[in-house]
């Protein structure tokens, strides 16, 4: 975890207290459901409860000296609890085993993750969408290859990252159910010393479902998919900077980052405008998508488990959950900001002297009778003119001045052929089907 | 795609005959619509039909040599085709790019795979649960870090894995689903020059749901998250293949991957029966695995769209697809034959002298009145004896012999304690939860 | 291996027959050695030589029938030559493993690919070594975050190239180096049935050196790193091919592939020239890249070994050397036949307004004795005018008619900053300590 | 980075202040060869020295608040340390760049950080080497695929260890090379306001070689070689723990990590003792692995830099190196405390009933004058019988027995065929070649 792409929210989760106290609620409630089969005295839990309610400072740094002598961290907060709740904390843990303990409490902490996620995603959603509406009718280019090919709107390469964060919510919906599951079965899975329903008690009160089969662990495929998951979020936070970054090139400035007065680009070049935001994006996303390897080398632990698997997430749960969380947000802020130069785009759309009209010309002499190889070949060696002329001629002078172009399409044809508004016909059909 | 590790149904689904054939339906369906819609005569889809359903064959090496005058695939099929149908193949692709034709190929040939895969994991599920129903009560001994810790049944452990690939499986549809999309749309997902409804004519013919928003391609999100789900299903297969690894080791030897009576073991060691097969599904894992990383590197097309997601597609297209049909194929077969030694199992689980029931005293002690750190220290002191013994103690024996033990449980109750049924009391439990 | 992208001489390493052809070079020249141990009689390696010498047909499928029966690869080899070479054979193999043969050949095949991989670099950097000579001094916008930054020289963007091929030879070397070991050591790597001599013997006849300790296998942290190694070169590939395509662009234009005049770039905008060759490097270099991965998995084999690397490296092996071959090979065309245009690079370069300069203005104000951050404010505030103005507005203008600015700096001190030359004054340093 | 993962010598290398402290001394051995050029008072450099000497403190709070306004981290610096140098300061970082500063910094850390690593597998290797040389002949199973083979001794398993870890010395001395390089080359490399003298001054001052050619920052396939390198030896940490791991597991137990008397292993069963350390390295290796992807996705800047690395490297330049650092340390632990099991040892070598000589039979049946063919029936269905009793039945016993092995060996020659020593002939031999 770097601090600068760190907020708060999601730190918390992340943080010792917060694991301690998820830590009390399973054992809690655990002690409850014992005290409930009779296994323990109801005064267990209650006792519990009655020290809890007083809503006592989880003391990080006391559990941390007891650790160090008993060299277990879940022995040393059971011994913290009972110096402060006394003689009846003797019953909490009966029949569990740490990881009982520690993987429900990953199971919370990835799925709080996974909420706050939600909400970024929604917010990141919305500045889409109300650029995506802003924007539906302004035209831009369309490159493939990084070349001119025909026109879009800008709407448009919004509706498209809007269609692609969705899928990434569903996502991340499907990847929070997959790891929000609570195990409390006992030291290889086979609740011999627990009951089952003591597992369902504790997963219904945290919001969870009961692991069908455990093995004293939580099994890692879940977790591999959940941090897979990240990772093509991540992909295509990558995908949406890459976009910013190339529309702020000096020579395309179709659009910028927020760019705020005070702001120094360069300590050398004073007059520079750097796509800084969404190169740092880039950057984060290469550290998300890194942390989906180690996650699924996880998952073939030894028989009912080996501990291999603990210190990888001590990186990755809070590291790709707090990176993708800024990021998210990040993305969000340059989405929401973003200067968008229409003039511009109108004026790299005009560049190319109409040759981005040049397929329509090809489909209409085609429907003109000419062959498609004649048609391609008279299109092409004017579209060469053009693009040697670097745009200072135009397609539709040349293709009017073309003999055997005239011969099969009119003046007033070929010009109708170069009308900007035939691109945009279906934008209405491509919006309804993104946004409804 | 090495050839001893694919089989060939999968493979046939990567083969340049099958791509041309769905490029033909593609185009077909379109030029179909097309002459509904008035745009071109409804002739041409007739005569592609009428010449199609003569049943031709794919001259692969023909279309190669005109490939390799027009460096360009599409138009080189687009040329085969039309001088074998003739004059009303002009009217073929209108208004489509090659990519409509490309993408929407590789989403059937991804669908198609997904759909072997998804059989060749129900063979393995009905392999493992056969196997799970045969040991249901097969004692054996859990293991935690490699290190004996309580009882288990192997038909827990086979549970364990028939729940990791319903996951599996699940996730699969999921990833199937994301994947079967269908793009014609144009030279940059305009619909320009096409309209929408072509789109939707030609997914429905092929069992596809139309893209919602493309950009000349499908976005590469869907891509990644395919090949990140093959990735976690390549992970539980290493899983389990370590699984009878381990249990295949010398001195465990637990069981065995099938041993043909011909098979040389090693060329010096004639008595060698090693887990080759599961070893080499271990390798197979890695491959799998790593193939998503390239697939999300993909995602962050430039704009509308570039091209260098395309030789990375046409490794791990087949790769990971045929790979990981092998490797479900060759890991059902190693589970379905899989020599299961329960006598060995027994006699490992009896190895540590009783140790394995350590904790049923532990909380009997504590329920006794005892505290948890006497009843802990109690319990342990007798355990090291045992485990310095190399298990020719018994904890048994010394529990009865430990004075203050004695004093908090009967001889008895010490007894009850080392039943190996009462840790099997719930597996028809987990069974009924895993298996429904 | 996808055939379009191998190239013959770098397939042929990894064909059987060139496998084969190792593997009794190995057995025959131990045989040899053998012999002059007298642990064989010297005939068993003149039969083996004297057959040899006629040069006979390697046959593949021959091979494969018996090892279909043994299932046993070096087996199947070994009864094939017996069948040829008659009685003596029998004495090929002794004391020798299996792996002893497979995992030296592997190291000859590794070799021997490295040492293409090494005539690929040497064209390459001969390639932009040219390309750097003939531009040394081509003016060109250097660009930092894709935005205009200060001038460079076409020339020195090769040197950069030409500097990050270079280590990356020197790597390969390295690389080469670590790979090319020779284990002949029998079952466990103990020598107990074949002496050292023999290693030595034919570690020498093959170009080797002799493995230090092994354990019936090479040790995989050798090929682990080998496999990284190509994944750095492969990331350089990448980077060449971004800087080229960026080039390329429509608004940018300031070098381009080669385009043949027969070439397509689009079935349908027939205008098009797309950098394709470098958008397939892209693509190319995410394969060789993953394939580090697996590789680096491979290590961690069992005791002494175990074949889990094996499947990997049937992968790995030809295709990350195959395709990093074609790579180089394709890259190297591409520098070589690179159409660079100084015009556009000139009028690009002018687009600015001379905002390129500022830094020096900065500069030469401070040492006319203006505090930095004054210095800053008076630069930045022209420069603003001129960013806005989209270059219709001079900097060296608006700094004329800024009071502020000219009680610091007259007119020619202004103007001398805004020389180009300046900024190629130690481009023969540069040069001189990239090339020599 | 996680603190319990980090050791303090490591964690201080990454810390604020470190980096500021380098920074100034780079700032200051430039402005001292500036003023030597003439270019900037002599009296500069003076004052700046003149403060540091004065051991300041660096106050990383004070430069945040500044950082905070200027959103420049290095602008903030300058800001501070003028504040307390005076009207001097302004003489600093003329003509250079941030990245100079930056880029360079990176480079000392890396380098120190390297010198720590090499101290670390100095101290690991001398581990290995005295445990090597204490068991150097102590007989071991050795084994493939995790079946018995033939002996080896546990000073040839660490002798493997050493020489592997020596080749990861070797390749971090190389890699330290790699990066060790200082830039201070200006805006774009061009050295147009800085004379390329100050680079060598600095980097001189700083144990660093000059970077050839820079383009505003070093470029990153050095980086990208440096972390690769620390995955390669993560990998081979993951390889020797695998091992431990394995000689520990309950069947096996020929060595056990030191376990401190009042350790407990399990908070339910008492009696287990967990090879915690080494499974946490393997995770701990997982991590380390993993970095190397992002490092060598940011090879590809775009033009002459983006920032797009920088996200990467505050992750992966800490977090590598101090998890790195830690895990060689835990490793060095590992190996020299390890409790080694030379009975256990013996007593699984004896387990197999004589079955892993059968190797030396074969050889003595084919050198009998016994076809191999022949050879391998009769000592595969002796030592069938052997691995199907158990381990009961005696391989001598039974080959005794067998009258057509008797018509080729003599019961004395059988016997001698048995003698442990004779594979360890050639272990000094082994010895000599790693340890020199």
């Amino acid at each position: 975890m770097v601090p600068r792409y760190a907020r708060p929210d999601m730190t918390a989760i992340w943080e010792p207290e917060a694991k301690y106290r998820i830590w009390f609620e399973i054992e809690a409630h655990a002690t409850e459901k014992l005290g409930e089969l009779g296994v323990v005295p109801k005064s267990a839990a209650e006792a519990l409860w009655a020290w809890w309610n007083t809503n006592p400072e989880v003391e990080v740094e006391a559990i941390d000296k007891i650790e160090a002598v008993t060299k277990h961290d879940v022995i040393a907060f059971l011994t913290w609890v009972a110096e402060n709740v006394g003689e009846e904390a003797r019953f909490m843990h009966q029949g569990m085993t740490s990881s009982d303990v520690l993987d429900t409490t990953l199971a919370v902490q990835l799925a709080r993750s996974a909420d706050l996620l939600l909400q970024d995603l929604d917010l990141l959603l919305a500045a889409i969408k109300r650029r995506a509406e802003e924007h539906k009718y302004t035209p831009t280019i369309g490159r493939s290859h990084g070349i001119h090919a025909e026109p879009v709107t800008f709407g448009l390469k919004m509706a498209e990252a809007y269609a692609e964060f969705s899928r990434n919510r569903a996502r991340l919906v499907a990847a929070r159910d997959e790891i929000a599951t609570c195990a409390i079965s006992g030291a290889v899975g086979t609740f011999a010393n627990i009951d089952p329903s003591v597992e369902e008690h504790v997963a219904e009160a945290l919001g969870l479902k009961p692991e069908p089969v455990s093995t004293q662990v939580i099994p890692r495929d879940r977790h591999a998919m959940f941090f897979a998951t990240l990772a093509v979020i991540a992909s295509s936070i990558e995908r949406l900077s890459v976009e910013v970054r190339h529309l702020q090139r000096t020579e395309v400035l179709e659009a910028e980052e927020y760019f705020s007065p005070g702001q120094k680009g360069s300590s050398a070049m004073p007059h520079k405008r750097n796509p800084v935001l969404t190169e740092n994006l880039t950057g984060l996303a290469r550290m998300v998508r890194s942390y989906a390897l180690p996650a699924m080398e996880n998952v073939a632990l030894w028989h009912e488990r080996d501990i291999s698997h603990s210190s990888v997430e001590r990186f990755i749960g809070p590291d790709a959950c707090i990176t993708l969380d800024f990021a998210l947000a990040r993305l969000t802020g340059v989405v929401d900001k973003l200067l968008v130069y229409p003039e511009r785009m109108q004026k790299n759309l005009d560049k190319m002297g109409g040759l981005v009209h040049s397929q329509r010309v090809l489909l209409a002499l085609t429907q003109a009778g000419v062959s498609r190889e004649d048609a391609y070949r008279l299109v092409q060696r004017n579209a060469m003119k053009v693009w040697e002329s670097d745009g200072t001629l135009s397609l539709l002078d040349l293709l009017k001045a073309d003999e055997e172009v005239t011969a099969a399409l009119t003046e007033e044809q070929l010009e109708e052929k170069f009308d900007l508004d035939y691109h945009f016909k279906e934008v209405d059909t491509i919006f309804d089907r993104v946004f409804d």
